[in-house]
């Protein structure tokens, strides 16, 4: 079992290392989330990095508007955020009310203060190689990868050009990204999805992954019998599942943690394993955002929009640089 | 053998029909090429261009700039075409001499004029499948692959979503938006490239292919015993190999063409097969860009980067609208 927590303990030195740095040269990270009604699971997470901000010594903004907002409103709110400058970084926590499009608010997010890279603009440096931000659960994910590697002995460049990198799902935040970041390390990467599975291909390909990486959304979907021994297998769903007995909800992954964990070399679980290192990957992101800002090369139009060529190593060394740990 | 020649005498009679339906919307497309310097594939490329937007009665404006031109000159010279309301669309051929960078060009270029996809904007808007342009090569294969399979008595939606895919190259212009066009498609996609070459992978995925997209630039890398009996194979690699006999130069493609079509259902040849297809798409892009420049809901802002959700149908009906022949 690859313990997500304790990763997530060292990239938050890391990160408040680079705060500190930041902060000799005078520049104080600031979050802002956005929530628009209710969900439980929006203000859970907005409360885990808030306690992260707050405890890293970052500026800190919720705008919580009601869920009968006008969209007008909501979009003015996102705009005078775009506009603060003592906000480098917004994140629009999802769902929004169904009467609210999503397109309208991330219009007036400021690209550069966008770290969750919804924005066309981010979306596209990451397709074209040259990210800016790395939305931060598919930047865990390869996070944990890089370094799980590392510890075992491995060069991770070299296992991924060796490797068949498996990605069941393909969200625009999770399964897409994850496939651009195998292909930025050379992987020869295989995108599986419902319709994959619904051709019975699904199982003919987890059965070839050296690195499998599950975002479906699917309580059990993938089984000890329909891995290779030896896999390295990241669970990245999170299923609430209510017990017929007792009638307890508790969260469980799409992996049937037990089988493969008996036949994996390694296995990242739900809960522990990477959604620690999300909520600090948004504060680096955070700080990546102030970062470019105050960095005099960057004006915040096309030229740091198409200037970005290399964002850092991939394996970011312990104490290294803030590039380092704000990037894959 | 696919016949892409005939596919393009179709497709032009669609995007001239498409230009005479804006004309009398009083809407004329204008095309700018930008070539620095003097090679010969560029400029071979740019005779093709302007002959066919000669043509369908487009405006046609060729920029050639010296191989030694300051790299300030060059954006310059972008920059007054991206300003000229005339000119819809703009494409910078490929090579660019190595004292310019192709950001400092990219940074000028409108992304509304874009029409090979290579701004970030546009990049980001087809990985989060709601295009804008697609490039044309890529745009071009799969026009090719969803007239094929609905000629063949197959519904392209359904044959896609039972397929795998396999690309291989992962070129920005190409390779991975290939990718993104299967992903958006439904299809089981598989990319491969040098890496899985040398870690022994390419071959097994080949041949797993029901449809196989190759864009190495590798003369002859697949041959028959590569892939599955009945796969529908599409060569879009363009390589000058020169007869060690006789010195003459020809063009062939990555497949070996002989022992894939003994064995394919279908084969896209080079030359004659994605290639004439590109060049029409290239101006059906500029007549989409001339279209979306003229629609009053488009302002040319984030209003229309955002607001583009679908582009159309995936298999354009012939003699269909404007919008079905200038996408994917």
């Amino acid at each position: 079992m690859i313990d997500g927590r304790s990763y997530a303990e060292d990239l938050y030195q890391q990160v408040s290392d680079a705060v500190r740095r930041l902060g000799a040269d005078g520049v104080r990270p600031g979050l802002a989330t956005v929530i628009v009604g209710d969900s439980y699971p929006a203000h859970a997470y907005e409360r885990r990095v808030r306690r992260l901000a707050t405890r890293l010594g970052c500026h800190y903004v919720r705008e919580h508007l009601a869920a009968d907002v006008a969209e007008a409103d909501a979009v003015a709110a996102v705009g005078k955020l775009a506009a603060d400058p003592r906000i480098s970084g917004i994140l629009i926590l999802r769902p929004l009310p169904p009467h609210m499009s999503e397109a309208a608010l991330y219009r007036v997010l400021d690209p550069g203060k966008d770290i969750e890279a919804v924005h066309p603009v981010n979306s596209g440096l990451l397709a074209l190689r040259r990210p800016r931000f790395v939305p931060s659960t598919p930047a865990a994910v390869f996070h944990m990868l890089d370094r799980y590697l590392t510890e075992s002995g491995r060069d991770p460049a070299r296992t991924y050009a060796e490797s068949t990198l498996v990605v069941i799902g393909r969200s625009a935040n999770v399964g897409t990204p994850a496939l651009l970041l195998g292909l930025e390390r050379n992987a020869t990467v295989l995108s599986c999805d419902e319709h994959s599975h619904r051709a019975g291909l699904l199982y003919d390909y987890t059965a070839r992954a050296d690195i499998l990486i599950v975002a479906a959304g699917v309580p059990g979907l993938v089984r000890g019998e329909h891995v290779k021994e030896g896999v390295i297998a990241i669970d990245v769903g999170i299923n609430a599942v209510t017990d017929p007995v007792d009638g307890t909800v508790r969260l469980v992954g799409d992996l049937d943690l037990a089988s493969v964990a008996a036949r994996a070399e390694a296995v990242s679980p739900v809960p522990g394993g990477v959604g620690p290192i999300t909520d600090v990957w948004l504060l680096a992101n955070t700080l990546r955002a102030a970062w470019l800002a105050a960095t005099p090369s960057q004006d915040g139009s096309f030229d740091d929009v198409v200037g970005i060529d290399r964002v850092g190593p991939r394996v970011p060394a312990p104490g290294g640089e803030l590039v380092s740990t704000a990037t894959s």
